[in-house]
């Protein structure tokens, strides 16, 4: 999504602080699920080191991004509110903004690609947005969102290069270091940035000596890219089965990586699927490919990580049971 | 498993009382995990009923046997602890009693079928018991075990008509009920009746005027025949896909569930199918067949359950990935 077309209704591209993602934990709080932090004995033995699962895939919509969602909504002003909320997206951010909005009382728009699964455009139904339908490009997504929030008035949400959904994203971060304070290592899957921008400003605000680190697809590395060669590279040719991770980085999540993220760790798919199987089998919980992600990472680099406290966000759990990659 | 070949070694068949189930909670509490209690908001709109889930599936070996095999182990003489434990078991008891076993530092000997699914033999091995195979009927598993308890010396630990177990098994109503202290109704799977039993007398003991229900399958009715006609029945050829409810209620069970249940709710196969899907779509956790025969019971008789604060006990998680009933 380039931020050339974004409307001028959308909030200043201010960089996010630490103070923000504290604000946005006491408004948020109530909207959201307080999600639970699951261990496995096993999974540790395995990795030889001790990892502690924030797991949001028990959050609302079943992911992360309603945390996002709910604080950008909660900013607007009542005539902002008025108009509706808009944004573009065939995964969890779309259901988070419609139940998010719905929560709040004001309308959402969601462009969805025409050959977007079935089970997300009912989900994004159910929640009562208006979902308009286009070609599956990003031009056409962008040329249609751009319709609408020209005819409507709407607010464009973007789902991750934005001040306020990154402050969103970090309170995982916040609920897990208040529960386990001496982590070592906080890790978190990188597509958009969005999770692991607010991850790092939470992680760093808490505790300046944790390790933050970012996990990502071999096959869909443009963050790693970007991160090693200091420079905002666009994800070329991205795939993965990790599909909430296809996206790039924004300008915004960019910078606040680069200045806070120690380390962006890689995980081929195999691994992936691998890793998803063992969460599945050992801590009887559903995660999408995307979540298992820095476990795969972790086990493909072990020595980074023996002897560490890890916390890990999960960041959801919505996948196709009648498609299963095992 | 008649209670004919029960070796002598066996503790004494008195009926347990709640008093056991507080004793067996502050024995065992320290071994166990204390597993969080989840709702969702979704399957409460669907049941109209406002439902906790106590999450036995992120039990040790994945299932609320656990409590139950640690709390009969933790009762043993060192004379006993030395010659071992020894059961017959082709599922979670099997496991249970392994692991708690290894834990205690002594033996287990499990006797199971040789048609025994594979994963389940693994789970057995990797506790470290020692596993003899048999003929799949039950009489080749009583006379296999009878022969091991004999040479060796072991106590059987039955793997429910047995006080120590059933005493164990009800600590997760307990912790269910401190958690939210205003259920109305508790219900939990019936099979033997181990866990019933257990939930029956947790129940009553904390809040007398709290309901106890059984759920069992249509197809494996025998815990209902007994309680409607007031006299023990074996289970007939019963034939459902919630596989760890086959077995009939025993003695003890029995005597337990006929002075401390009010009601046993049937569900039928492919409302146990539907719901299990619906706990794993809506609540993004793994359950085994045997667990969603609460939430079919509640969906096939919403009248009963209609606005009411229900406790469910989630019985277990262990299922095979592979062989998913959707």
């Amino acid at each position: 999504m380039g931020n050339s077309m974004e409307p001028a209704t959308n909030p200043k591209l201010f960089l996010p602080e630490y103070k923000h993602i504290v604000e946005a934990k006491d408004r948020i709080s109530r909207f959201i699920k307080h999600t639970p932090i699951l261990s496995s004995e096993n999974i540790n033995k395995i990795a030889e080191a001790e990892l502690f699962f924030k797991c949001e895939n028990f959050q609302k919509v079943g992911a992360f991004k309603f945390r996002g969602a709910t604080n950008a909504i909660l900013q607007l002003s009542d005539e902002q509110k008025k108009n509706g909320v808009a944004t573009h997206s065939s995964g969890n951010h779309a259901a988070a903004l419609a139940l998010a909005a719905r929560m709040a009382g004001c309308k959402a728009y969601v462009v969805m690609p025409e050959n977007a699964p079935k089970v997300k455009i009912e989900a994004v139904k159910s929640y009562g947005a208006e979902i308009t339908f286009c070609e599956p490009t990003l031009q056409a997504r962008e040329q249609t969102l751009k319709e609408i929030v020209e005819r409507t008035g709407a607010t464009f949400i973007h789902p991750y290069n934005n001040p306020m959904i990154i402050a969103g994203q970090g309170t995982a971060c916040i609920e897990l270091l208040e529960e386990v304070n001496d982590l070592e290592i906080v890790m978190a899957p990188v597509g958009g940035g969005g999770l692991l921008s607010g991850t790092a400003l939470a992680g760093k605000g808490i505790n300046s000596g944790i390790k933050v680190f970012g996990a990502e697809p071999e096959l869909a590395n443009d963050a790693y890219q970007s991160f090693t060669k200091k420079e905002l590279m666009p994800a070329l040719k991205p795939n993965t089965i990790a599909d909430g991770l296809l996206t790039s980085l924004g300008t915004l999540t960019y910078q606040i990586i680069l200045s806070n993220v120690d380390r962006i760790v890689l995980a081929g798919e195999t691994e992936i699927v691998s890793a998803m199987r063992l969460i599945w089998e050992r801590m009887k919980i559903i995660v999408e490919p995307s979540s298992a992600v820095p476990l795969a990472a972790i086990l493909q680099n072990k020595a980074i990580f023996k002897g560490k406290k890890v916390g890990i966000i999960i960041s959801g759990g919505n996948v196709d049971l009648s498609n299963l990659p095992f």
